[in-house]
Order: C-alpha cells, then sequence, then structure tokens
C-alpha cells in the first residue's frame, strides 16, 4: 500500500471544518490538524477542535497560540456584546461586526508553515462563500490570490512543489455541507458553532451561527445533535 | 497642519527594520510598530524593539506573541544549533536553516490586520533581496503576491482602501542600509542582529547575520556601535 500523502486541515471545532476533515480523509490524505487558541471567548471551539481531531484519528493535532487581542477590533475577541441577527444574508457590501482583521489570512498562514513542515502540498479550510458572503477572506478570488502568494513564499515552492488550497465548501449551502458530512460520517453532536455559548457549552439559538446551523439543520431535513440554551424559538 | 496618516511597520529590533522605521517616518507617517515574541531563543530582539520605537516616539508599538514552535522547523526557533555560516552569498535555490516556515507571510498577516484596526494603508517591511537571496519570501515577486492577495482579504479593501506592502530596502546593500540609516538618524547602537547572542546581548561575531553586518559597515566605512563577544575575528 503506497503511503498517504499529508494534507493540513484548518480545524476550528465547527461544524464547517469537521466536514472538510472528513473530505480530506474521504480524499485519501493522512491529516494533519491545526486549530487555533486565540482571543476567542469561548475556549468550548478548541475543545470541540481536540474531540474532532481524536474521534477521525488523525495524523497529528497541533494547537497554535496566538494573540489577535494584540490588536483588538472584533466582537469575537473584545469584551463587547455579539449582536443577535436575525437577518442572516447581508448585502456583500455589509460585513458582520463579528469579522476578526485578517483572521483567515493570519489562519492560512500558519497552515502554510505547518504545510512545510509536515510535507503537505494540500491546505483544507472550511471557508463558504455562500453563507458568509459578508466576509471578504471567505470570497473564491480571495482563496485564489492567497494560493498564488503561497506558491511563492516558501522552500517546497521554490522547490517546485505546487501547493493547493482546498476550499471544498466555497459553493455549498449550510443544508448541503451537513447533508454531505452526515454521508460522510461526521458526528455533529461533537461540533460547536455559537458566537456565544453558555458556561455548559450550549448554544444561544440566536446569534448569526446559530441561526444560520440551525437553517442549515432544518433545510437538510435532519436534527441539530447539539444543545440550544433556548429550546424554542 | 493635516493630521498624519497611519501606517504599520513591521518592527524586529534589527538593524533593517530599525531603518525602515525611519524611512516610514521621513515618508510622514505615524507609525504603529509591531513585534512578535515567538519561539526565538533570544528575547534580546523584543527589548531592542521596544528601545527602538520608544526612541522614535512611534504612536503606537505592539508586541504580538506567536506560537511557530508549534510545528517547528528551524534553528531560531528549535534547540538545535545554528550553523557558523563563512559563505555568505548563498546561492538563489540554497536555502539557509535558519529560515523560518513562512515567518514574513504570518507576519505580514499579522501586519493586515494591524493596519485595519489602525486604519492604514500602508505596511513596511525590510525585506531585502540582495543580502538574503536565500529567502523565498523575501524576493519582490512575493511581496507582489502578498499585496494583491491583502487588497482582497479584508473590509477595507472591499471598501475601496487599496493597501500597500512597501518594502524600501529590497533592491539595497547592507552597506547602502547602513548609509541611509545613518543619514536619516539610527541609532544602530540599539539594535540586534545575531542569530545567538551571549547573555549579555553580545553579537557572536561569526553567524550570518552578524558576518552580513559587519561586511556592511565595513563597505559603508562605518564603525558598527554594537559589541561583540569576539573582539578580534
Amino acid at each position: 500500500m503506497p503511503q498517504q500523502k499529508n494534507a493540513v486541515v484548518l480545524l476550528s471545532g465547527g461544524l464547517d471544518s469537521a466536514t472538510v476533515l472528513a473530505i480530506a480523509e474521504r480524499d485519501g490524505f493522512a491529516v494533519n490538524a491545526l486549530s487555533f487558541s486565540y482571543g476567542q471567548r469561548h475556549s468550548s471551539e478548541v475543545e470541540a477542535a481536540k474531540r474532532i481531531a481524536a474521534a477521525a484519528g488523525v495524523a497529528r493535532h497541533e494547537v497554535a497560540r496566538i494573540d489577535l487581542r494584540a490588536f483588538g477590533g472584533s466582537a469575537l475577541t473584545d469584551d463587547i456584546a455579539v449582536p443577535k441577527m436575525r437577518n442572516l444574508h447581508s448585502g456583500a457590501d455589509e460585513i458582520p461586526v463579528t469579522y476578526v482583521p485578517a483572521r483567515n489570512t493570519i489562519f492560512l498562514a500558519y497552515a502554510l508553515g505547518f504545510a512545510e513542515v509536515t510535507g503537505s502540498r494540500d491546505v483544507y479550510i472550511g471557508v463558504n462563500a455562500l453563507d458568509y458572503s459578508g466576509y471578504p477572506d471567505c470570497r473564491p478570488e480571495y482563496i485564489r490570490a492567497f494560493e498564488a502568494m503561497a506558491n511563492l513564499a516558501t522552500r517546497a515552492a521554490v522547490e517546485g512543489a505546487r501547493l493547493s488550497i482546498r476550499a471544498p465548501l466555497l459553493d455549498l449551502t449550510k443544508a448541503q455541507i451537513i447533508a454531505l458530512g452526515t454521508a460522510l460520517g461526521v458526528d455533529y453532536s461533537m461540533t460547536t458553532s455559537c458566537y456565544d455559548p453558555s458556561a455548559a457549552g450550549e448554544g444561544c439559538g440566536e446569534c448569526d451561527a446559530c441561526q444560520l446551523r440551525l437553517k442549515g439543520f432544518a433545510e437538510a431535513g435532519l436534527d441539530d445533535p447539539i444543545r440550544y440554551a433556548r429550546a424554542s424559538r
């Protein structure tokens, strides 16, 4: 049996990245998962990432501590209230306040380093252009530009090993993501999505992320296996 | 008097970035300096950055703690010996072992976030293609590709504010950098360059960085004001 090729998977602990991890394994890669412990107010994300990585039997899982609070600028890292957004699909020119400056660029930059160290030519990221159209760094043209830069940045690139940034969820709806992940055996009870979870780790059911998630499960005709602080919405 | 525009300057504490900071101030910008505390074995770099920023009277100086040791891969962050390189100008296809995977990409990614938070449209970085031809992420084509990506990545870019990555040292020799910085009043006694300094902060005089620095001062016809562990070389 030929040795598996390595890939890096950015694993946040959310529904999307858990699905991406299953896709990378389906594609035949040995997964090197990379998570981040940053100024997020909910460490439950990192705990979820560890559960998901262990259950998937990844080759390696690293949690990099990074410091996004050094320059603030987002409701996800500062101590300001996360708004309860009912209007999910904002226009393309309206950017949610939960946007973290340059977050995906920082995450992909680390993934690039991790790819070089693990000998990976493929980096998977769970960005989605349909449900997060308000985030500039979730658009396909951004992903392609990062890939072009990455292919000039590293020792591996200089030595001729082309790097691919794979964003397999880019054009899928949340319902399609959930249906695909379910078919691949993803256990969504391990994932967390809420921007503002309770101390017990329950979703608030009201923030943008909870609303998108619940809508996705409903449209996929499936039950969301996680708990919410409010049973009725 | 019109208000100064903000710029971000990546400040390592070395000779090059101290010169770049002086160039940014000459260009009329209010400087937001950004340094990194990472797995480097010498915290003297961060101390030097603080001295330089204070002496220059920057608008703001942040030190972001980042975790490059999570995936290792370089003599600058691992506990392996730094080689004493006598052969300074390696060929373009020979990459020094002191290369940190994706380091400039990670640093520029943070700078991108800091630029957004500080309202800066200009990011200064002290990369140099002549003396560091072995590092892929010090080449002009890399800088241009990062800039193209950055202009698709952020809220500011979406709103039409074009971001420039400025690398004013790109085509200068070390001697030209030192002559320019001296003309701009840079106090090089505050800077540190050595990959493997003594406990007292003296340069080893033998590593690649010390050799480049000494050669630059010699060619500029100036005395290097820092101390070296070995007085004669």
